[in-house]
């Protein structure tokens, strides 16, 4: 089975439109936060990581998307569920699922591709994933 | 040929991010806009739209989708261009392409799927796409 | 003593900029959602809020400000408390002091200043607080 | 007289907010694009100023503030009039006045303080406004 992590969080009222519903490009950045927090509970920062020689790495977004089911509104708690869809070389990919708490309502569902890179002098160049972080990853697998 | 329209706009200091570079959920609201400003360019609002018998109708989106090639930073003006891909009974799909304002780079390439609705009472219904929008969307091809 | 209410967060990536710190204007939505998360303590929502008379009240910002002492960063967890400064006839100013969690580092104070309003055909009318709001206000001060 | 610099511009969706207006925090990124655009005007980028001597100065905020007087809406063109209201040894402030585009409705006004810094390994310093830009600041005024 994939690996999962939830997490639950309500709509705040900056991240509506004039539609009365959250704008749909809020959903971007709760399936980043969703990301980040599962690698939080792994106790690592995605801004804090690195190789087995100790080089600092990076997750760039190479694709983004979301299909939207249902509105979602303000102060509606919903839950995110992160699954690590696809570990390839060099590549993550992660599906989301945005539902109510009781998980009836599915709300939408996205997907996010990141590519490991580390960074050098000039910008950054994509790397396959370290042996150590594709250990945590798939040894940890529920 | 697909209908197609262009904005020309620069990154501002918000919309960057702690890796130096545009956030990658900025590109979503890039391409609302464009698709706004495209209804503006023929004198339409997308907030004030009607069906033949003045009943109003909405385009909620049902799908967003962002691949990212290069990164894109800070005041470096770049193009959307905006390609009406697939216009259906319901929906309109959208093709958006984001490069150098001399067009060799491509920063990214999107898609916003968009489905015609009318406003009623408890929320919304999907209808098929006004014979007065479709015309306009397919006679002013270019 | 005058009333107030604490709430716990941390930056997320998207409210980060290429300056590598919390965006200034991200401190304006993380205001707000004290203040809203203050009312839902209350068992109250912002947008569901009325009078003895059950007219629908809503409370628009009039005034906002931040003073920013230090740079906040993401995954920095930090205290946001809201203090109610004063209720006046028709409007209400809160206080807020953003600071590490132990409380010896404050990254920025601010404050909102909001009006009472009832919702009429044209648009809204600033009124009196209602007793009942004031009351729930007043009674449960701390 | 104040040097001042204008901009005109209309509100996007995902700026707009459940209330059906422009949402309170929006206008803090158009307070600091304005400053931005004033200086691009001057063929200079916030992220690349440098003093006599080369070295790279930056602008972070030490205040930020508006005042909320009329509704702002999806699509109502508006200007921002930037005015240098105060060039102290550090910092300045600038005013900004949100209006209507023939100047009859004010939306806004608001307020930034900056203060000049060099950036050094462990983070930065606030230094006096170097000459070069003194110099360019109160020489322009109109």
């Amino acid at each position: 089975m994939n690996r999962s992590f939830e997490q639950t969080r309500s709509p705040v009222f900056s991240e509506t439109d004039m539609a009365g519903i959250v704008h749909f490009a809020s959903f971007f950045p709760y399936m980043e936060d969703c990301e980040h927090d599962f690698y939080r509970s792994l106790n690592l920062s995605v801004t804090d990581m690195h190789d087995d020689s100790g080089v600092n790495i990076g997750w760039p977004r190479v694709h983004a998307s979301c299909d939207y089911k249902r509105p979602l509104r303000f102060e509606e708690p919903f839950i995110i569920k992160l699954t690590i869809q696809k570990i390839g070389k060099k590549t993550i990919e992660y599906n989301f699922d945005f539902t109510s708490t009781d998980k009836v309502i599915t709300y939408a569902t996205g997907s996010l591709i990141v590519v490991c890179v580390k960074f050098n002098e000039s910008g950054m160049d994509s790397i396959e994933i370290p042996d150590n972080i594709n250990a945590l990853l798939i040894n940890n697998t529920i």
